[in-house]
């Protein structure tokens, strides 16, 4: 983490001098965001004339609620990625499967195709040696004449 | 959104009377949160002095870091899952054309076995014309005697 820094921010009109690992840039945003809270609070009439204690503790609930607000969605969100964590493994799965299933199938292609060609070629060569053996009748005759 | 509800809660020793849309559980579990923040301050011997108003800013800026810290989990998850949904696009993509490739194996693997079973067939029928043929010499020799 960086190094220990020390800020001056404003909050609710005092200077306060903050120190801590937070960037100095950090601190004013999150001293911003309180200023924020107060002037809400100082625009809504019915809080305008309560008690500094009663401000606070108002403010300290106000930025408390967005707190859990956030919480919730942190919880919230977590679930949707172990939910997609588990789509995403049965996908991986799916497609290793299919995968399998697809090498299997392109072999067997190549065999049938092998086995194709093989087949065609002895087509022609029986269908070569049908078509000697039906020319063939004039010299198959031959040997008995010279008999 | 349930209906508005009122509810006791005792902060730092005081008692507030919340009304509001979240439900009386939650109201204090927030309350329960804040009262921590302020046992935790007076735990520590160097805040046990300080005047109420600065340690009502500590506690704002305490549960304010807790907001921003929660927030910004909110946005590295946020990304996390934008993240996880591109991998499930492209996951569901590859395993569509993967299914695609397989059915097109399959359905060439179908025809290269009934070209197989023809090619065979046929083969069985020229063998046996073949052999017809072969044995066939003498009777190919009757019409000649006819003549």
């Amino acid at each position: 983490m960086s190094a220990k820094t020390s800020a001056e921010v404003v909050i609710d009109g005092k200077v306060y001098t903050l120190s801590g690992y937070e960037g100095e840039e950090y601190l004013q945003k999150v001293a911003a965001y309180i200023n924020n809270k107060f002037s809400e609070f100082d625009s809504i009439e019915e809080y305008r004339h309560i008690t500094p204690a009663m401000k606070n503790t108002l403010i300290e609930l106000n930025i408390a609620d967005d707190y859990f607000k956030a919480k919730e969605q942190v919880i919230k969100l977590e679930r949707d990625i172990e939910n997609k964590d588990k789509e995403i493994y049965d996908l991986k799965h799916d497609l290793i499967s299919n995968q399998i299933k697809t090498e299997n199938a392109e072999a067997s292609m190549k065999e049938l195709e092998a086995e194709n060609k093989e087949l065609i070629l002895n087509k022609s060569r029986l269908e070569a040696a049908l078509e000697d053996k039906l020319l063939d009748k004039k010299p198959a005759g031959k040997p008995k004449a010279n008999s």
